[in-house]
């Protein structure tokens, strides 16, 4: 609609417009506000106020638009639905419960934020059938519903609309559209005109502080506009506007977002419109005051018998569509119906593994020096070539991560059949639509940035994490060894940092061939993100004796063996292994029998037999670590007596060579490590 | 101007716009262009592109507008230039250097990017007199830049005209304005009518993976006006429109947003316009071409006199305005001067230490169970009494942070006078905001959200850390105890996350008590942020006789010594230290003579001489670490025969009480991992 449209502004006639919705709409919403109500009470925790404010908006939408198959919770070419204000999840439980999802059983309900229950406080993907992701942080929601229209569109220009043609909704709040992110996704998604993409959003005026004023001045409608969306502004609670905006968003060549002008907590008769109703129960006078206004007559839990058929048809509505899609999918020929369900259950190519061994064998037959960020590119155009769901991308340092396979072509706005996206410099939004294609699932994206940006996307990554979803970070410029750029791109405790969070693959390649291997471990990780930390920096080669056996499968290994019995283990990572190596020189002249390991991934050497991990460890031996970072985490490895070479504090901006001595990480500095605990 | 006036687009004609300049004004923007060409190539690494776009602004901006004082770079009263796009670090080092600013020669130029250089890669603050911020990391500058105004209209408040009357102007680039904190700065900057705030925007139309619009199509000015921005396009290159655009900037009562469109590598012959110039060197021949384009006869790092005498008087035009600022002053009232020059200096009012005593004797005489985050809130009720420079805040938390005291007024775009912030949803907004205070010098920031939230404003914690800001950061929902909420609010990783980042304090009290001395060594902390973590659930009070001593100012301490010789040492943070009482509880009742050790903050312990340290953590006891949160950074404590009692993995939905019994966090489990040791 034009921007002209957009000043349909609700009035406060709210409720006049809710006396003209039918009585039965007023009712299927009603139940959604009585569930979300009396559960939060129940629990005596959670949020009322967005479920009954947005009850209207969300019952139109799953009673006119939304398919889905309550039977089949994850049919390939549902709509997708995310709730980017994942604190309102009483609302989707209700909506599972009434349309009559399986599991979504009353007894679900009334257990809402109890332990085990399928209706914890935030949505949880997986855990709970129907939940498309994991939301709460703010932001997330949307613009993860970037990466899944984009998916949904790139899958659209492979298979074509018989098997993918299907819309991606959010609900999304104030605070999602005050979020930073925010802002990086809605760019992208105007960018790319990702059509499908229909924000809805929660227009009320209140957030946790008080009124929205208090805090925010800025014009939404304005801000889509100049993204490139279609905006419009509705009652939120006038069911045929609701019906009209939706009509019109699924017709339009933009995303769309229909500001929804709703009263937070409505029916709510001291509460309503007020933060009051926002993050705590109601208390039992104001919710019996609620059932008079709403004239919901049942007792907490209880949905009146009409009103509950009523929404068992819409459930049952788009049951047909499942049966039509499957048809269309019979009728493809065998190899697409193959390679749709190869990609969508996440299966990797028979291929892969050996490509990886043709570009291993390869790196150690040339042994060149090469910085592993160049080694990942040669990686990539083997791997772009034998697992076609692979998508990568960078937030605009596509030649310094070095992410861009030779075969692989620009997805635009005009052109969604390419498997490269120019992310912007947007390293939150990227990492978010990642998420994105992966919940989607058919695709497997990665993106790059420099590893000091990893900090940009951590909450994308953390969720990724949490979620068990195979993305895949391109981290180049690891260490100090960037060099002149200084400080602020330097990296320091960001391996630290990324080890940190639980089901994070971190790996840390010491040449080109782990480099290879590391990205076949990241591609097979299928429940688990992976981050690859890339030098700027040349290295040598040094498995320059080639072997089928993916040596960083197993987080950490033997490298270089000692000459004789071992005195002393280097443990290192990346860049510092061949820095490891050369103190292993040293001290073998001097008669000290050293090994060294290579340790490219700790999360996964943690999980080893503790007989493997011993025998790699060592504990007899004198143990040094070298990594151009920061110590923490690695005294696990190194034990009481053994020793650090690294980084405790940021860096600096030279040459890189010089940083290394300056900062004390050189072989000279390692050897006499172990001599000092001989 | 008014949204019509966006309309004035440049056209191809910009090197037309830059004939019509003056020949002075044209040989001076050249100085600029020439020295950074030069230097980038001197060093084989950098952005020239960059600073010969902006070349023309800058040269405007600082010749007709800038109040500044090249022989005392400090002055309070300074208007602050960000370079928001810091790998443009040589124009701003160029302009120091034409300027006079002492310590900026021409031999400093010479060494771009050297080790020990005043000219690293990007700018830094206080390693180089004249830069305001380290800036490198997009978004950042501009970002931090509406704390800096902010700071300027709340002091103006305070101090009134004749003392705090400045602007703010920035260079930003199309990087910083598609990071996502941009949008959350933007319209915290509209929200605030922060009209002081000048943004100058280098709309070149190219990002590193090439032109924009490979990623960008949005409507910068439109996005700008919806965020209550005074906007305008101009051509960077006609000196008359830069310094028509920056004149009316200033009368403007919104922030202005002058974008300003230019040519990248303005002068090169070929790159000229492409990302070709934008992050390499230019090459020799290139360099002699654009020498000879510019007509720039001078070699490389050579001025002509005329052109260096031209600067040199824009340089010292400044100086009347710091001479008569001092005469102002001088006439102010004593307690006025003493007042401003205290807060200037960051020093803190003699009250303070006896205020926090105050508190601590109060709370451990009432010995309540209170959540840490009341306490907090309790602490703040009295140190906003004596410490008027310090601003508190909340990213829409207020409530759940408990960080407003009852004294404290909100500050609006109608009035500045208050010292609350209502930040909104936008906790990098925030981070970035209060860093831009604390360089601004004369307040002191502290801002709330949940803990796990952290990771949302970690890319500007960092630079708090490494700029050496005191910005303090009350971090409250800490662990699973916040309960219900689950695992997206559930921070695991985070106090080792925050731990792992250097220059950082990290504080988690076990009690009110340790609340009060978090919150005093946090100010005294003058040159280091601090991270004060705190609990959603009560506490018992365990600190119940007061002493005036701050034991958390050493980091660790004993809490709780052992009936006679100790056998184990239980070591633990915030909510666990009452679990490990209970546990010494059950040990001793066992006859295994048990001591508890509270370590409030790892950072300051570490830094505590060895000796202390042994005798705080007891080597010869079985010394087993609590934390609801993962082991990581733990073992340096506990030793290789010590054990950890914490989470391995993400959280989940379930009452608080609930959450510890599942993941094993208990007094029960502390005791067995000692007896297991024994």
């Amino acid at each position: 609609m034009t921007p002209a449209n957009s000043a349909a502004v609700s009035t406060d006639a709210d409720t006049q417009a809710s006396n003209a919705n039918s009585p039965e709409h007023n009712m299927m919403a009603n139940a959604i506000r009585a569930l979300a109500m009396d559960a939060v009470e129940q629990a005596k925790s959670g949020h009322p106020g967005m479920p009954m404010g947005m009850a209207d908006v969300a019952t139109v939408l799953f009673t006119k638009f939304m398919k889905f198959c309550a039977q089949d919770p994850s049919w390939p070419d549902r709509d997708r639905f995310v709730l980017s204000a994942g604190h309102g999840s009483m609302l989707q439980y209700s909506l599972l419960h009434l349309l009559g999802f399986e599991d979504m059983t009353i007894d679900q309900i009334k257990n809402f934020r109890q332990m085990g229950s399928l209706t914890p406080g935030h949505p949880e993907v997986d855990h709970t059938p129907g939940v498309e992701m994991t939301t709460g942080p703010l932001g997330q929601g949307i613009s993860t519903s970037v990466g899944m229209a984009l998916a949904e569109r790139m899958l659209n220009a492979r298979f074509g609309d018989d098997l993918v043609d299907h819309f991606t909704y959010v609900i999304a709040s104030d605070g999602d559209l005050m979020e930073g992110i925010s802002h990086e996704a809605i760019s992208m998604a105007g960018h790319l005109k990702l059509s499908r993409l229909i924000v809805l959003f929660d227009d009320n005026g209140i957030t946790i502080d008080g009124s929205l004023d208090l805090s925010e001045s800025g014009d939404q409608i304005a801000r889509f506009d100049a993204a490139g969306w279609d905006t419009i502004r509705i009652d939120g609670h006038d069911a045929a506007a609701i019906e009209a905006a939706i009509e019109h968003a699924r017709t339009s060549d933009k995303p769309s977002l229909i500001a929804c002008r709703t009263k937070i907590g409505f029916g709510a008769p001291t509460k309503e419109g007020t933060a009051g109703s926002h993050g705590a129960p109601l208390g039992a006078d104001e919710i019996e005051g609620t059932r008079t206004a709403l004239g919901w007559p049942s007792a907490p839990f209880e949905i009146p018998a009409n009103v509950r058929d009523s929404w068992r048809v819409a459930g049952l509505r788009a049951a047909k569509d499942r049966a039509a899609w499957q048809a269309r999918m019979d009728e493809a020929p065998d190899d697409v119906q193959a390679e749709f369900e190869r990609t969508q259950a996440g299966s990797l190519p028979n291929a892969l593994h050996s490509e990886v061994n043709k570009l291993k064998r390869g790196f150690s037959d040339e042994k060149k020096a090469v910085a592993t960020r160049k080694a990942s590119e040669a990686v990539l155009n083997g791997l772009a070539e034998v697992v076609p769901e692979l998508v990568g991308g960078s937030a605009d340092l596509t030649g310094s991560n070095n992410t861009r396979a030779k075969s692989q072509t620009s997805v635009t706005a005009e052109d969604y059949s390419g498997n490269y996206i120019h992310y912007g410099i947007r390293e939150h939004g990227m990492a978010a639509a990642m998420n994105g294609m992966a919940l989607h699932k058919g695709l497997i994206p990665y993106g790059g940035t420099f590893l000091v940006f990893a900090d940009y996307c951590r909450p994308s990554i953390r969720l990724a994490a949490l979620m068990k979803r195979r993305a895949i970070y391109v981290f180049s410029h690891d260490s100090i060894g960037l060099g002149e750029d200084g400080p602020t791109h330097q990296p320091v405790e960001h391996l630290a940092a990324l080890r940190a969070i639980p089901n994070l693959n971190v790996f840390r390649p010491a040449d080109a061939v782990e480099t290879a291997e590391a990205w076949e471990v990241a591609l097979k990780s299928i429940d688990r993100p992976s981050a690859i930390a890339l030098t700027r920096q040349n290295l040598e080669t040094l498995r320059t004796k080639h072997t089928d056996e993916n040596l960083s499968a197993r987080g950490g290994y033997e490298i270089s063996p000692s000459d004789g019995d071992a005195k002393a283990t280097l443990i290192a990572t990346g860049s510092e292994v061949e820095i490891a190596m050369a103190a292993q020189k040293q001290l073998q002249a001097e008669g000290v029998p050293t090994r060294v390991v290579s340790m490219p991934c700790q999360d996964i050497f943690n999980e080893q037999p503790a007989a493997y991990r011993e025998d790699i460890l060592r504990p007899g031996t004198v143990r040094i670590a070298v990594e151009a970072g920061i110590e923490m985490g690695w005294q696990r490895y190194i034990g009481d007596k053994g020793g650090f070479v690294g980084m405790d504090s940021f860096g600096a901006s030279a040459p890189y060579k010089e940083l290394y001595e300056h900062f004390g990480i050189t072989a000279d500095a390692v050897a006499q490590a172990v001599r000092e605990r001989l």
